[in-house]
């Protein structure tokens, strides 16, 4: 497993160079299956694919229903499918760039495959990981899944338009990511509704400007 | 991988040899971290309590939230953690199980790890598979995530008290669940309003008789 690990990580380093250099913002984007990544993604294409040159690369085990909806915002977008597989790593991200150019972009978004545990270990190359959570999974997710709150830069919690329908408790979940992960940014939002999504996108354009200005 | 598997299917069928020669009906209960395992399990220990005897194996990476919630209901349990482990294997159950006496029980329900992929892989001795899947997680989930349905004889379409607040379509999640897994039964029910769950109990009654009357 550390054997594996390593390999990884060298060809994840690799990749976020390559990336660096080309001046591109890399984004890692986690969750549970439904916890509404790709409706995300399909609403920031939306607001940004006039301001920002974007492409994402999507990971699924078998189908790719999620390329096929970012495709069609016009945005460049290459499926990765695992065959089962639980989570992406560095290795499929390098074959996948061999097909997807990446001079001139500024943001480039992994979706990762849905799961809280397996992609939490395999670094892509990313500059931040971003983890999903729907006010939907409950409260207890940060404490019985810390690997991913303690990796993930920011944590959208998502779907806030049902929280009246839950029991769902923002402040508590906001105290425990930072007791898991003191410092990370939690922006609660809904996609569907368009409900904090400006925080979200000025999140994205701080760190596409930042890349940009780094010389 | 086929090694692992091959040897965790040895000890699997040994447990449910064990288990089936005591009569208990042993349900491996999957499904996404959110999806509503724990708070369905809780509603059927209280609702079934007084009619047979269960007893509860809790996967969990690390904490005993899980298992804390289903003491309260005086329900025997037992917390395994993975460790960060993406999923349960027989023989973990198989060291659970010595440390919860299983003579005389009626049901035995091992509640796995929050994940759509990984659980999916690995029996554990029990008689059936079932999977919780809630509408707010979108009704795309079979499609993309095949192996658990259709490795599950039942799925459970839980939080249909929010369906109203969704885009969530039971007609079409009831008909990709067929195409996967042709005769699986599809029990839409909400375990926090109790709508629906009458036909659940009475799948686990079901059950739990055929196997008392098994010789």
């Amino acid at each position: 497993m550390k054997d594996i690990l390593g390999e990884n990580d060298k060809i994840a380093a690799a990749v976020h160079e390559r990336l660096v250099s080309q001046r591109v913002f890399v984004l890692n984007l986690l969750g549970s299956p439904g916890s509404g990544k790709t409706t995300l993604l399909e609403k920031t294409m939306a607001a940004l694919k006039d301001e920002m040159k974007m492409a994402v690369i999507e990971g699924d085990l078998f189908t790719s229903k999620d390329a096929d909806r970012i495709a069609r915002h016009g945005v460049p977008v290459i499926q990765i499918n695992t065959s089962g597989g639980c989570h992406l790593d560095a290795p499929m991200v390098e074959k996948a760039l061999a097909a997807l150019p990446t001079a001139g972009l500024d943001l480039l978004v992994i979706e990762n495959v849905g799961n809280l545990v397996c992609p939490a270990e395999f670094a892509l190359g990313e500059d931040a990981k971003a983890v999903v959570l729907s006010v939907t999974e409950g409260n207890d997710k940060p404490m019985k899944y810390p690997l991913i709150f303690k990796e993930s830069a920011l944590t959208i919690l998502n779907k806030i338009d049902l929280v009246p329908y839950t029991d769902f408790d923002v402040a508590a979940a906001q105290e425990d990511i930072g007791t898991i992960h003191p410092g990370a940014m939690v922006l609660p939002l809904s996609a569907r509704t368009g409900e904090g999504m400006a925080a979200w996108l000025d999140w994205l354009r701080t760190k596409v400007r930042t890349r940009q200005e780094e010389a």
